[in-house]
């Protein structure tokens, strides 16, 4: 089963002929000046000679860094091209129209000065001294499509060798908006996020993450598939990641298929690139909650979902209720860069995620349980609740 | 002697007062879209789904990511924060007002998008990793004070490894400025440049590069000194670059001073951080060329300077003659990337020389020796004959 997305349908008359192409031809984005430099005068106070007092000031009083230079208003949107949407390990040249669109979707949602930098390189050791190298340019580092298991290691090195916040945003923005949809989801089935059993079918980065912070929230209980099926204490050949997962979910220890377990389960979240027979969805419990995200190709169609679950997203923009990583990584990083925080933590997330909920509140309904991605109070809503966050933390500068 | 620049004089009333800090406040570049995502299907081709069509494209056909995103338009302008203007070793923080007004110069001038990266490391060996792995996300790297003499080799290693130009401009952009304006003082002063003896003063980046860039355009005779002294063959405790040196330069095989060397010489450079007595201008040879490359401060004031000499220049925008790096780089890097150039040959360092002399042409004059920062033919010119002889050479890709 395969879902067309809402592009112009060219008939594959070639790139020359798709909009999609030209839309994209030269790039997406572009650096600006933002002081005019129309004669000398201007030119020796922005360049030499001027310049030099700025630099001299900063190198006596490092703060000043954040108030004199882009720096606090910055994020590198860093790849190494492994696990690039679902395309897989394309490399870091085609990597980059995702890094742009990124970039693109900070400045338009947030107003970050986000760079995108596709590596040449994929081993953790090799990633991190170049992140670490690259810290003092950037206010933050938001991780992108790098694949799991690396993705945990890399993003934990980098967490606690630098003082600006790293976020590896396949992992927590992901959760973020999830954990957000579900609670309107929740409420409009009338269900306790306490109460709620859930399968998450995908132990990739977001599988990961998703299944963690559910826990955080305080789920009833959890259960997460990987390629091999369920995963539960004691499965042989677990990775570390893994296992430290299986140590905290599936209570009820169940082994087999992930649509094995779906029978009377109340939420699914399909986080994999696989598929999910209608007879499983079928055989969950009443008011059932079915998230389908994988893109393009859902992992369940949605109409097909909504025969039986109550509430059903995805991560399409042509279906209701799209679960989208652009609700949250804007807003977080305005939040973290606004109090220059020297982390992103796990309650700032909880924060973002609640946030995002909020704006729904009692308006949620079947058909809305999570803003549109052009709702302009997101971003404002989750930097506020992220700084806040950060405040009562300590992690705040300002 | 101390030159003051034309810059506001606000009595050092602080920062908050000083309008060079409020001109620096919050940074003085932007990303910017360049493409309008206004509604949802904008995005869907800008990001997912449409964008993976883009990302598909690149990964079967690698060149085309110079066609479908940015990065054919882009310069790194990567430093390490040791050798920042005259400052000297301020760190990566530090140099980043200096990077980012390098930043706006190439896009006011020649429209590339260029992207300041300051580094946390000084070791040639992590310099060198860092830039390699950063490679895929630009069109280009132009290295920014970087001190000597790890810089020659930091640049050398990556001319070899990269496919793209690096380009130390604190050697070549200076070089290439300098040459261009010596061509026009020996017309001014009736001298061929095989017939000229020139002193160099300062066995820097910048020293060693006009040198050797003099010595490539046929210079009769060139004696460069460091802060021992001048630097001849034999002299104990030479480094690599410094012996190298000595064996192409001094024919005479002068030692001590470098005011002793003036005497009879047709031209003075100076790119030190010293002075030059008088006394030493006035012992040159009649007709002499006076460069004081050294800013804020002169060499010599260039009043007292033009006592002597027929041509005086500085590196300063307060007095004729503004010989500036900003003439060259914007257009080098915009001829590179027009041709997709895998290098920035030393003959294509000559040919930028040659296009800024040219514009001045027979319209030399005492006072006039160089074009004016803001005269908008120079980026063309030097774009094109950058341009074209990378066609000629066969690094051109298109």
């Amino acid at each position: 089963m395969s879902v067309q997305p809402t592009l112009p349908d060219t008939g594959d008359p070639g790139r020359h002929a798709d909009p999609v192409f030209t839309m994209h031809r030269g790039g997406k984005i572009s650096v600006r000046p933002v002081v005019d430099v129309a004669d000398h005068r201007a030119l020796a106070m922005a360049y030499t000679p001027g310049v030099a007092r700025v630099c001299t000031a900063i190198a006596d009083q490092p703060e000043l860094a954040a108030d004199y230079t882009w720096v606090s208003n910055t994020v590198a949107v860093v790849t190494d091209g492994t696990a690039v949407l679902g395309l897989g390990d394309i490399g870091p040249a085609a990597a980059m129209p995702v890094m742009e669109g990124k970039s693109l979707l900070f400045k338009r949602f947030a107003d970050v000065d986000a760079v995108p930098i596709c590596l040449a390189c994929t081993s953790a050791d090799e990633i991190v001294a170049t992140v670490a190298a690259l810290a003092p340019s950037f206010g933050g580092i938001n991780l992108e499509d790098i694949s799991a298991p690396r993705c945990f290691e890399i993003e934990d090195r980098l967490r606690h060798l630098l003082d600006i916040p790293v976020f590896h945003d396949d992992q927590h923005g992901t959760a973020i908006v999830t954990l957000a949809a579900l609670r309107s989801a929740a409420r409009v089935a009338g269900k306790e996020l306490g109460q709620l059993r859930a399968v998450v079918a995908g132990a990739g980065a977001s599988g990961v993450a998703v299944t963690k912070m559910l826990l955080r929230a305080g789920i009833g209980d959890i259960a997460t598939s990987d390629s091999k099926g369920l995963i539960y204490r004691g499965r042989e050949g677990l990775n570390p990641v893994k296992a430290a997962l299986a140590a905290q979910t599936n209570k009820a220890g169940l082994t087999g298929s992930t649509e094995s377990a779906l029978r009377g389960a109340d939420v699914f979240i399909g986080l994999s690139s696989g598929t999910v027979a209608e007879s499983a969805i079928a055989s969950m419990a009443p008011g059932a909650i079915v998230f389908a995200l994988s893109n393009p190709d859902p992992e369940v169609h949605p109409e097909v979902a909504g025969r039986h679950a109550m509430v059903v997203a995805t991560g399409r923009s042509d279906f209701p209720n799209q679960i989208n990583n652009s609700l949250a990584f804007p807003g977080v990083f305005r939040g973290a860069l606004d109090t220059r925080a020297t982390d992103i933590t796990e309650a700032m997330k909880l924060a973002a995620a609640d946030a995002i909920a909020a704006l729904v509140g009692t308006d949620a309904a079947v058909g809305y349980i999570i803003p549109s991605q052009f709702d302009e109070r997101v971003a404002p809503a989750v930097a506020a609740a992220v700084a806040a966050q950060a405040r009562a933390e300590g992690v705040a500068r300002r």
